[in-house]
């Protein structure tokens, strides 16, 4: 099982790729550094380190690991230094299981549009190589078979990774921005006051997937 | 000219405050420490400064001054350590300017709901009369007549304070959670590029305002 992001989405964190004028692309491929890079779709393997507080349960830090679809623009630049590049996370599988929750998949949130940007910070605007700062704001579903519950953000879940010198920044680690804690609802009751939280979150980006290494992770 | 929060939002980041059950709390009001407190809408004073990147503009930071209008809702148990105290920002003007911008006036996008709650650190439940945590996620317009200019979030701005001993934390200093940069955009171009961005972002709560000091805010 997989998601994929729906073009009537209501709430969009950012701009929105026109997936009509991107391709895949897969493994193998050689990404220069310090280039802006052709628009594309980026198959790409990631981890992650989720930890959760769930009331009842405590706070739980559980492995994930999957894949993400990243749809990346066209640099407004053809300069490194000035370049932005926009990004749309329109797919993205992982798994995980701890003892007190049993199995996690994360998936992404269709009702809204999950985006990003890479951008060179305001202080190295004056390098001649500068690396670049990529972020992302995701709406994820935590989906918790063994408990019977799919828990959601409503506030992004912002991904960041610093000092990227190629695009995409396959290998770097990243951090998710959560200051003490990030709310999580339960979908059945999405309105109501908040289930659960992401207290913290660190991940990595992984390498370029080939079709068929996609295709196993998207059962 | 104030803006205050719809019924009709779309977008809400969190809890929604019943309006019909909670009452405006104005000057003078002395609030006890570490007491959950009753529901209300409380008036407050806020000043904040902002820096924005303006393209063409470079980094400016500008000092506001102004209002808030926030909900409470009743706290989740009538023991401070475990309670939780959600709130609505339901109106808010502030005021400033900058040789570079003119006059900037910030007030709600009520396209959205902007949410926050108050709680103890998870690290801090054991501590018989812990500090509590603050955090508000809103959704601003920047006006700036002069540049004929409105600008908008689409990712929420995280508003925290730390080391709160009353509720509401009035008197407190407080922090915008902003990684690297967050995007606004021109709100007559809101699907486009970022046009500008907010860089860093400190802010205080104010004093209790009288409703004769709040009328002449709303001007």
């Amino acid at each position: 099982m997989s998601t994929s992001v729906k073009s009537n989405t209501k709430i969009e964190w950012g701009p929105r790729i026109d997936l009509s004028k991107v391709s895949d692309v897969f493994a193998p491929q050689v990404v220069p550094e310090f280039v802006p890079p052709t628009p594309g779709i980026d198959n790409l393997g990631i981890t992650s380190t989720d930890t959760f507080m769930i009331p009842g349960k405590g706070e739980i830090a559980v492995d994930f690991s999957g894949y993400v679809r990243v749809a990346r623009s066209q640099p407004t630049t053809g300069d490194w230094v000035t370049a932005e590049v926009y990004t749309n996370l329109i797919e993205m599988r992982m798994y995980g299981e701890s003892a007190e929750t049993g199995p996690i998949i994360v998936t992404l949130n269709t009702d809204c549009l999950s985006t990003g940007m890479l951008r060179t910070p305001w202080a190295d605007m004056n390098c001649a190589q500068p690396e670049k700062a990529c972020r992302m704001a995701v709406s994820a579903v935590f989906d918790l078979p063994s408990l019977g519950v799919k828990l959601v953000n409503k506030e992004p879940i912002l991904l960041t990774i610093d000092n990227v010198r190629a695009i995409p920044p396959s290998g770097n680690p990243g951090k998710g921005q959560i200051y003490q804690l990030l709310p999580l609802y339960n979908s059945n009751d999405v309105d109501g006051a908040p289930a659960a939280y992401i207290t913290a979150l660190k991940f990595a980006m992984g390498k370029y997937l080939t079709p068929e290494e996609l295709k196993a992770l998207q059962h």
